[in-house]
């Protein structure tokens, strides 16, 4: 039997997926099982991208063009503006979900041996598609204590290597909840001018910033404008993360060209989910703002509770539907795991992903866990009594 | 500015992409462009597709599990049943589109500096996913004099280097609607086995072969089923390109297991598009039937009008829906260039792919094109008149 490829091997298996089995083992034991772990909220997509799809009056569901349907970008196109990113029909690449705009974007930025620096916790498939394009991730860790703030610019600039050919990060950040400050944004974007990197920047979360501080994408900043390649994905915003429609945007034209071929390889985003997705953009105000209240309250609630419990430490994300919050216990990893096989609050139990997934550093995040508040209030308040009892009865737990 | 990596500028902008602007400019004069370049074909999708699409009631476009849905995944082994196939359902594993699965093969088997056979001509992408992957294609000539019939094993057998991983095929073949005879295939089964390689097989054609011999599938191979690794689309069978649905099988478990962390980390293939395909499995006979038919007449009408043009030459082809086709012409390049730029008659012309993208050794293929019978026998019909009379006035024209 033939060798399967060491890249393969290299590939992550995430925390969180090593744990679905057990999850699914708990479910069978007739365990009710609240999904904290993922990024699928529970929120309807618009009713516009729904009436879309339900008047698809094709004949024939052929190839849209590699690039994307034009009717979609120019839509993205406005939906930028919106934002004061103003951007060309011909920046924008349609692609299939925000995962394969950061996978194109490495492959065709990144050679085998490159370095891109990411400021961690990190969403845990940037290391998969770093692996895919046989670049390194190299990253600067951020702490809880600080609230996951960006790390000081000179430990960024420590790292910097002749092969660093990119800093990449996550705004408002998946897993952590932060959002990048303007003086945080303009020390990366002095850095990314100086060596003359690209910045690549994630922002699927940008209609969730819930302080009232701003969000400020990376085609803000002055002066580096051909250095961006911003990844963007429909999933999160219009609760339609199954259609895999996404976008790489960026201004570069070398480099557009070169993301054009990996497009025409896989010769066309998937036809149907640009149609849904086209029509999601016009989701009415009234629908966004009802989804965008409805995690401004769960993210109150969530936050309130988790640092009533004690020995439980959560800062206050400011964007996303995400924290990382610290418990009391040993290793966190053991606790999920725990939480899935051991243990259960009259019948229920809850399934949290442990933050060291998210880390590249053994060791970081040992105590911590990330939770997503996708799911109601009422279900929310359910996980925090059953986080609490678990955390009281958990063996391993630190707080004497 | 940052450079762009190498391995985008390595990789091919095929002939047809190039090509493809000129035929926009032939339109914007007014011309009437006839698109015998594509693999899009302009028959109506399965009404069990579309319905099913229209009838989808879900509130939430939710995620898919990474390896498809599990009823997809189970209507896919009936039909695979259907053919001898016997493969279980956890042996499928659903990507986007067939290329998905290529690229995912690639990725999973083969390290940088890692060789994979495969004859040429051959379809184009095999080569951009080979440099996703940072593998080499190394290609062994089939002719068109043998009406591209498998090159001798030995040739295959000289190319073998330690690095060899794999071999890959395309049966029925895209672009010569070559079918692989039982010798042929017990021929590469032998030196697959004889080697330790992976055999990618590329059967998305399987629904379309013509002559009375049989499709013989890499599983039906005895000894190698662990080597096997099958790349399937319901593009082609269902008129659903745009769908993004297609199949990676295999029986080999490490396989599997590395596959599914490249399918984890783009988190899943499209909701929707899994849809129309599990209920397009359900196209009724007569549909399948009507298809085939269509394809039929065209492949007959089509082959005998090339082989009546003076000079031209075009084997039968016994599947899919492409045949390679000999030209007196100079240079098919230039000659595919010239009928979009310089020719037309009466307000028409056609488009059709250079060979010589189709082909990795220089110069080979250079007076070749693929044509696709994939338009109306009408439309084939004015083609036939437009490509002779064009090869009459073309300068490069070789038959004095």
């Amino acid at each position: 039997m033939p060798n399967v490829s060491e890249r393969g091997t290299l590939m992550p298996a995430s925390p969180i997926r090593r744990l679905a089995p057990l999850a699914n083992e708990a479910k069978a034991r007739g365990i009710k099982v609240y999904h904290l772990n993922i990024g699928q909220p529970d929120v309807p997509t618009p009713p516009e991208g729904l009436e879309a799809l339900k008047h698809i009056d094709r004949t024939v569901l052929e190839y849209s063009p590699s690039a994307g349907l034009l009717s979609l970008r120019k839509k993205l196109k406005e939906y930028y503006h919106r934002f004061n990113i103003d951007v060309d029909v011909e920046d924008i690449i349609v692609t299939s979900g925000g995962s394969e705009a950061v996978l194109f974007a490495m492959m065709a930025c990144l050679d085998p041996g490159d370095e891109i620096i990411v400021p961690e916790p990190a969403y845990a498939n940037y290391m998969a598609f770093a692996i895919s394009a046989g670049a390194k991730i190299v990253t600067v860790p951020s702490s809880i204590d600080q609230g996951f703030a960006l790390p000081p610019v000179e430990e960024f600039e420590k790292l910097i290597t002749p092969r660093t050919k990119g800093i990449l990060i996550c705004n408002p950040n998946n897993p952590t909840g932060y959002l990048y400050t303007m003086k945080e944004m303009l020390q990366i974007r002095d850095l990314v001018k100086k060596y003359d990197l690209f910045l690549f920047s994630d922002e699927v979360y940008r209609e969730f910033c819930y302080t009232g501080a701003p969000y400020i994408s990376a085609f803000h900043l002055p002066g580096i404008e051909d250095h961006v390649v911003l990844a963007d994905s429909v999933s999160k915003r219009y609760n339609e993360c199954g259609i895999r429609i996404g976008a790489l945007i960026t201004k570069h034209k070398k480099l557009k060209e070169n993301v054009m071929k990996f497009c025409q390889a896989r010769l066309s985003p998937p036809l149907i989910g640009q149609i849904v997705a086209e029509a999601s953009i016009d989701a009415s105000p009234e629908y966004m703002l009802e989804v965008y209240n409805e995690y401004v309250e769960r993210r109150k609630f969530l936050i309130d509770e988790l640092n009533k419990i004690p020995g439980v430490y959560s800062p206050i994300p400011m964007g996303a539907f995400y924290t990382v919050a610290r418990l009391p216990v040993d290793d966190a990893d053991e606790f999920c795991k725990w939480c899935l096989t051991s243990f259960d609050l009259e019948g229920e139990t809850i399934f949290m992903a442990p933050a060291s997934g998210f880390y590249c550093t053994p060791g970081m995040g040992k105590d911590e866990v990330r939770i997503s508040y996708v799911l109601r209030k009422e279900d929310l308040a359910r996980c925090m009594t059953i986080l609490r009892a678990a955390l009281e009865a958990y063996p391993g737990r630190t707080l004497k």
